[in-house]
C-alpha cells in the first residue's frame, strides 16, 4: 500500500466506536431493529429543525412515534434534550454532545423547499385540480382499519396524478388503481390525460363516492367492485399501461396487489407502489419480490405520500415507479394479506372526555366501534401491543 | 364481476395495438431494446420540449445519442418531424399524429425546477464550494476511457457532497471514494463536516491533482493508490461509516466495487452508486446484486449525475443511497470488470483537420494515442462497433 497524503495515523476504530456506544446503548433501550442508525437520524432532525414535535420527527425520519416518543424521553432524561413549547429542543450539553460526539454542524436542511423531492410541482392547472379534489376528499367515509385503510392527504392524491402525469404515464394511457382508498383516481381523471381510469376496490362505500364526483365531474371512471384475493376479471387482463396501488402494508400484501397489477398490465408496463418504510431486511425482501417479478425500480422517492391520522406509521410512505419487462407474478398465502391478519395487535385507547383506557383489536375489532361508558366517542391512541411478539413498539 | 359506471363497452386492446404497431416498426428497425417505450419516450420528449437537441433528449430519456439520432432520421423521414434551427421541432402531420395516436396533450414537464429531483439546493456555502471547485475540475488530465474513465461535471461533485450532508451521511462521519475520477471527494471535505475523506485510484494522475487540491485548500484528504481488483488494505476494514463509487458501467464492475466498499464498511453503513442506466433486465440483475449483499435501495434518482464529454450514454447516470445491514461480499469474474474488457469496441473517428476515419480499439487502443497522418489531434467519433455482436448502437 501506498499511502499518499498526511494518513499517518491510521484510521482509528475506537472513536466511532466511543460514539457508537452512546447510541447503541439508547437504541437497546428503544428496541428499534434499526439499531444506532435510527437514534442518529432522530438526533438529526431534531438538531436541523428544532423546536419540532414528535409528529413530525417521525415524518422525518420515517419511525413509528412510539419509538420517536422513548427516544425523547430518553435524552431528556438524560438532560440533553428539553421539552420546549414548540416541541423538542436540546439542552446546552445537549448541543455539545451532538457537536463533539457526534460531529453535527449543519444546522438546516439542504432539501429542496419547492417540491419535497419528488421532483414535480403543480402547474396551474394542478392547483386548480387540488382545490377541487380536497372538497370531495372530505366526503371519504371513515377509515376500515380491518383491511389497512389509511387516508392519504388530497395534497397527496394530487401529488400522484401529478407525477404520472409528467413520467408520461397518463397521457393516451389506460390507468388502473388496485385498490384506491385515497381516493387518488379521482385527480387522475381530472387530469383529462387519460384513455380511461378504472378503480376496483372491496370497499363500496368508497366506489360509491368516487363514481358520485365521477358523474358529477363528468370524468368517465369506471369502477368494479372487487376483492383482489381473486384474480382480476378476465375483461381486464393485458388491458392497461399503467396501475397504481398503495396496498396493505405486508409482504403478501404487497405482492399479491402487485401480481393483479400484472394481470392487468399483461408483459409489460408501469407500476407505481406507494408502501410504508420497513425494518431494512423486511425492505430488501420487498425488493427481491419486486425484482423477481422482473419489475425494475426505476426511481424510488422516500416519504413522498402524506397521510391523515395514521401517526403511528410516521405517516409517511415512499413512492417507487416500477418498469416491468417480461412481467410474471407470484403466488402469496392469502391468510397474510392485512396487517392485522399478520400480526394481530392490542391497540389501547384513552377515551378524551373521562380519560378511560379501552382495549381495541379482540373483542372491539375496530377504533370506529367504540363508545367509552360516559358517552364519549373521541379517543387518542395511548399503546399498542403486538400480540406473540415481545416488541411493543415495531409492530407497524 | 359487478360493474358500476359506464363500463358498457368493454376495454379494447385493438386501439392500444394500432398505437403500438408504429412505434414497434421504429423500434425494431432501431433495435433498441427497450423497445416502444424508448421511443414513446423520445416522442415525448420532443413534443414537450421543441425545439430540442439530439444530446437533451438523449439527457432526457437516458438513451445512447445514436438511438435518438436514429428515431430522429426515422420521424423525419416520415414526415413527422423537421430539423429546426434550435432543434428537433414536430411538423404539422406530426402533431397530430402524437396527440390523436399517441394521446400526448402535456405541452411541458412538471418538474421541480429548483433541483431537479435531488431534493437539495445549494445553500450559500454550497455555492462557494462550487466556485471553487470549478477551477480546480479544469486541471483534470485527459480521461483514459480504458478504464471507463469519464468525468462527472463540477456541478454534479458538488451536487453529491450536498446529498450526502443533506441525508447525514458526511456530519462527524469517516468517508471512503471507491474510485475518484470525478474529484467528488474535493467538495465533499470542502464541506468540513466529515471526520476524514479517504480517496483510493487506480490513476496516479487524479491522487496527486487531488492531494495537490488538498493541501492548497487545507482539506487533509488521503489518498492511497490502488487497484480494485485486489482486497483493501486490511487497515481500512471496518473503518468507514460512508462510501461513495462511480464504478466502471459493467455488473460486475458495479459488485466488485460495491465489495471493496463492503470491506470498508464492516457490517453496516451507507453507499452511494452512481451508475448507468442499463437496459431493464441488466438493470434488474443490479438490483438483485445489490439486494444480495444486504444492501437496501433507500433512495433512487434516475439522472442524478452529468458527465463531461460522453455523449454515448446519454450524458447521465442514476445515484442510488444504498443502506446496508449485515453486510455480504460478492465475488466476481475480474476479466469482465471494464467494458472494454467485456465488450471490446472499435471506434471510429474523423479528423476534423483532413476528414480522414481512424479505428481506434484494435492497433489503436485509445483515442489520446491518435495522431493523424496529416498532424492532425482534434477527431470527432463516426461510429461506435461491438466486436462479436450483431448491434452497433446498443454497446454502452
Amino acid at each position: 500500500m501506498k499511502v499518499i497524503g498526511s494518513m499517518g495515523k491510521p484510521t482509528e476504530k475506537t472513536d466511532i466506536s466511543a460514539k457508537k456506544t452512546i447510541l447503541k446503548r439508547i437504541a437497546r433501550n428503544v428496541s428499534v431493529s434499526e439499531g444506532e442508525r435510527a437514534i442518529e437520524d432522530i438526533i438529526r432532525c431534531i438538531y436541523r429543525n428544532q423546536p419540532i414535535s414528535t409528529k413530525k420527527i417521525g415524518q422525518y425520519v420515517k419511525l413509528p412515534l412510539p419509538i420517536v416518543s422513548k427516544v425523547r424521553t430518553i435524552l431528556e432524561r438524560e438532560g440533553l434534550l428539553k421539552r420546549g413549547e414548540r416541541g423538542a429542543i436540546f439542552s446546552k450539553e445537549g448541543i455539545d454532545f451532538v457537536e463533539t460526539q457526534l460531529g453535527l454542524k449543519l444546522k438546516s436542511d439542504l432539501k429542496c423547499p419547492v417540491c419535497s423531492g419528488g421532483n414535480i410541482v403543480f402547474d396551474e392547472k394542478f392547483e386548480k385540480i387540488l382545490k377541487r379534489h380536497e372538497n370531495y376528499a372530505k366526503l371519504r367515509p371513515q377509515v376500515n382499519t380491518m383491511i389497512d385503510q389509511s387516508f392519504a392527504t388530497p395534497e397527496t392524491a394530487v401529488k400522484r396524478a401529478c407525477i404520472m402525469a409528467d413520467r408520461g404515464d397518463l397521457e393516451g394511457k389506460r390507468v388502473l388503481f388496485i385498490g384506491d382508498d385515497d381516493l387518488a383516481s379521482i385527480p387522475t381523471a381530472m387530469t383529462k390525460l387519460c384513455k380511461e381510469v378504472v378503480v376496483l376496490d372491496i370497499d363500496e362505500r368508497l366506489l360509491n363516492l368516487i363514481l358520485e364526483v365521477s358523474k358529477k365531474e363528468n370524468l368517465n371512471i369506471k369502477t368494479i367492485h372487487w376483492d383482489f384475493k381473486n384474480e382480476l376479471p378476465k375483461e381486464l387482463h393485458e388491458k392497461f399501461d399503467t396501475v397504481f396501488t398503495d396496498p396493505p402494508y405486508t409482504l403478501n400484501g404487497a405482492v399479491l396487489f402487485m401480481s393483479r397489477g400484472i394481470e392487468a398490465l399483461g408483459n409489460d408496463g408501469v407500476l407505481y407502489l406507494a408502501f410504508s418504510h420497513k425494518p431494512v431486511e423486511e425492505y430488501i425482501e420487498l425488493q427481491k419480490s419486486i425484482n423477481n417479478m422482473n419489475f425494475l425500480i426505476y426511481e424510488l422517492i422516500p416519504g413522498f405520500n402524506f397521510y391523515e391520522g395514521t401517526e403511528i406509521i410516521g405517516n409517511t410512505t415512499f413512492l417507487a415507479r416500477l418498469i416491468g419487462k417480461n412481467l410474471k407474478k407470484i403466488e402469496v398465502d392469502f391468510k397474510k394479506i392485512y396487517t392485522g391478519e399478520l400480526k394481530p395487535t392490542l391497540r389501547y385507547y384513552r377515551c378524551m372526555k373521562c380519560e378511560k383506557i379501552h382495549e381495541v383489536g379482540d373483542k372491539i375489532k375496530r377504533i370506529e366501534e367504540l363508545t367509552c361508558e360516559c358517552g364519549g366517542k373521541k379517543f387518542s391512541m395511548v399503546k399498542r401491543l403486538k400480540v406473540k411478539e415481545n416488541t411493543e413498539l415495531n409492530n407497524y
